[in-house]
């Protein structure tokens, strides 16, 4: 059996690793347009940031690593058409020659390409965009080699808020423009305003509400103009404002193509073509809470969605089991994480969610070190069903892992109050003997009318299923 | 409806909270033998140490907060006896005086004492157990009161190497005696191999496989002997060996005792005696992954036991939905944690273990501080089902709230490879896009012959199946 895997970065690695695991006997050929597969994008701003001298240092694993696998690797290949038909895809080598590759099942993983706003002027030296390895080392030129001072981030989410920090710790004066109203869109602006204040502390000018129209270059500077008058000169800008689909090569196939321009897939990743995956950036993912299609590119999840594709492709049987959008970033001594739905999501869903902030610390506040961490749950208040979770906190206070509680809770629909029941480790100088994510759920439980036994509970809630779901407390 | 609370710990505290927390009417009052409502005692080895210079502070809530939150508090008032017919419990006061309390609930929450072991000369000055806050105040006395410059710690399981960190960073000489192969013996040997490196790395003298037999004084010092001609000369003598529950009181009153000499207790927390509740250290624990009654003396569990004992006391009605065991220890730059079985304890259950370990580093390993760990996942060989989870690594490296993540896929009866399937949080600063259980997880599962599509796993699960258990590969 020969599997071709199109695409070398984290879905189209895991799926070709993942086929030859449960069966050795298949043939598989991964095709990448660069020569640097199975390279940590996430990586790419702590590369810019000096923390990673050597970008070599990116890679999952080696080209030698890969090919001790049992993969064939097609550097330099670009695809350029899929045949369903024939079953062959067609690719152009680094030397502009034609190959054709026949395929008895196909992995298309070809990612995401950043997205151009409509700003005038991007195309200018200077102004770049941050994706592949390749923009990784114009930006490093422009940045290094040409002695950038200053710099100006269009767009505050996750590669924005890692670009501003390494930018910072490279010496340059960083300004971020984000046209939401708060820093970190992804989280609600309760908890954006602390990452907010953590930039400013570290000296980096935060604009928002700003949209950014036109680059020009002026006096050997890019001069960057915005709507409400902004304007600032800079040395260098950077437009990242996130990613859509490179769902091209699949369409022009046949491919159908879902949510976002996304390839559509089953939760087998199945396009509705025969023999037909995708996995990754390129394609739909199904949200777990939503059990609905939606666009999510993560690394974890192209990872995970790889490796259900090479799986199934190899002949298993899999399902993909969902993402809930689960997601952490660093800024300076900030972490920042979140998973499953804001308020606004779950509305937006045709949820009635509670939302309720509260603040506790990461250990026993007697044990030094203490670190306040400001968590925000959501739950349904239907059911009682956590929906969300956010947590911002000190980089020391084991946000990252922390969020996971909640994040494995919700992949098995516990509810808020049952958070409370998990049988979580503490000792004094790592958490409490109710971690916090316990505590803020208690702090949910108490404004959640089922928790009271004095309320008229069974009748309330068919009085709310009667008067429709938008009716509760 | 009057609930009375015996013990003012983590269990006593939490019922008395969560039954006014959830009914206001109902009049708590809680009794407690000493004047230190609720205080942490995991938090003791840290105030030995001088990390909490104010030993108040170790009070998770001061006497006020708890009467600010309605309760009666009776201090210095030991319960002496249970009439369960008449409903109504017999103290004596601080003076002495009798005291008789009426109830309509009562939650016993007596708390565990300190194993004796046979050794001679315990009750020698200058020889400690550590449980309560006044022994805590005596060893102090010892440490610094009486200078003391060298201890030998009779036990190697958390709190005496907590207590051997502790007395370390107070400047003694300090040595550990256990009598098993290895310290630390509620994780694996291998890992507890790496927590005796530790040990030593900071001056410990490590003595394994040694069993103390007697403690004298001789020239102002106390002498230790052991078997296998172990002989030590120390200024104080430690004796933490763990603790057996406290359940005499409710004994002598017709309630059932269980597992280890522990209240027999159903999932509501109710004894075999109308009315009557137990929780915490004094009580059975339900097994979550075992379906059965067992000992696990920890104080997540006894804040568990607690609020559902005080829920179910007020008029609710909740199941504690159990214990695996879940606990983390910090041993100097190491934290060691573990969740649910190990190897052993699964094979002595009837089950078909398979127990695998792994290294993966905390984070990226091209990120500045990548800490190893090391992890031994036990999995069941007939389902795959996650039985146990063991983690070890640098006190940096989130482990405290990395075992949380098995510990919540056990909860849920998740397999070992379904822990591929959660969506954990990522950024190259705090983890893996397969995240460090995941990466050991893969590593279970390739050595699990389920795993590989080209092996008849489905007729060789039926050849194990007649085969009885023990047959698997």
């Amino acid at each position: 059996m020969r599997l071709l895997v199109v695409g070398g970065s984290d879905a189209g690695i895991a799926a070709a690793l993942r086929a030859r695991e449960i069966d050795p006997s298949v043939e598989v050929t991964v095709a990448l347009a660069d020569t640097y597969p199975n390279y940590s994008i996430c990586g790419l701003p702590y590369f810019l940031a000096g923390d990673v001298p050597d970008w070599l240092s990116l890679a999952h694993r080696s080209v030698q690593e890969l090919r001790g696998a049992g993969l064939e690797l097609l550097l330099e290949h670009t695809a350029r058409a899929i045949d369903p038909a024939a079953k062959r895809v067609t690719l152009t080598d680094g030397a502009a020659h034609e190959v054709a590759v026949a395929y008895d099942r196909l992995v298309v993983a070809t990612g995401a390409a950043p997205i151009r706003p409509p700003i005038e002027g991007l195309d200018l030296p200077g102004v770049h965009v941050l994706h592949t390895m390749a923009d990784s080392f114009a930006l490093n030129e422009s940045i290094g080699g040409r002695g950038a001072g200053s710099a100006l981030i269009v767009g505050a989410g996750y590669i924005g808020l890692e670009m501003a920090e390494a930018l910072t710790t490279r010496g340059l004066e960083v300004t971020v423009v984000e046209q939401f109203p708060e820093v970190l869109p992804t989280v609600d602006t309760e908890l954006g305003g602390t990452v907010r204040t953590e930039l400013m502390a570290h000296g980096v000018e935060v604009l928002t509400g700003f949209r950014v129209e036109a680059v020009g270059r002026e006096d050997g500077a890019l001069h960057v103009k915005g709507d409400s008058g902004l304007e600032r000169s800079v040395d260098l800008v950077l437009v990242v404002v996130g990613v859509k689909p490179d769902s091209v090569l699949a369409g022009a196939a046949g491919v159908e193509i879902g949510v976002k321009g996304a390839i559509r897939v089953n939760r087998r990743m199945e396009t509705n073509l025969p023999d037909v995956f995708a996995a990754g950036d390129c394609a739909e993912t199904y949200h777990r809470i939503l059990h609905a299609p939606s666009y999510l590119p993560l690394g974890t999840t192209a990872h995970k969605q790889g490796r259900v594709a090479g799986e199934n492709a190899a002949g298993g049987s899999r399902l993909f089991e969902g993402s809930l959008g689960t997601q952490v970033v660093k800024v300076f001594e900030l972490a920042a994480a979140r998973s499953g739905l804001r308020d606004d999501e779950a509305r937006a869903a045709g949820l009635d969610p509670l939302t309720v902030g509260s603040v506790a610390f990461d250990h026993k506040a007697y044990y030094p070190g203490a670190q306040e961490l400001h968590i925000r749950l959501t739950g349904d208040r239907m059911t009682g069903r956590l929906l969300g979770a956010q947590i911002v906190g000190h980089t020391d206070a084991q946000v990252a892992k922390r969020i996971d509680i909640p994040a494995v809770a919700m992949f098995h629909e516990l509810t808020v109050d049952g958070l409370n029941d998990l049988d979580l480790s503490y000792a004094p100088p790592f958490g409490s003997p109710w971690d916090a994510v316990q505590l803020a759920a208690q702090a949910w439980t108490i404004q959640w009318p089922g928790n009271a036994l004095n309320l008229p509970r069974a009748e309330e809630l068919e009085a709310r299923v009667a008067g429709g779901r938008g009716s509760g407390a």
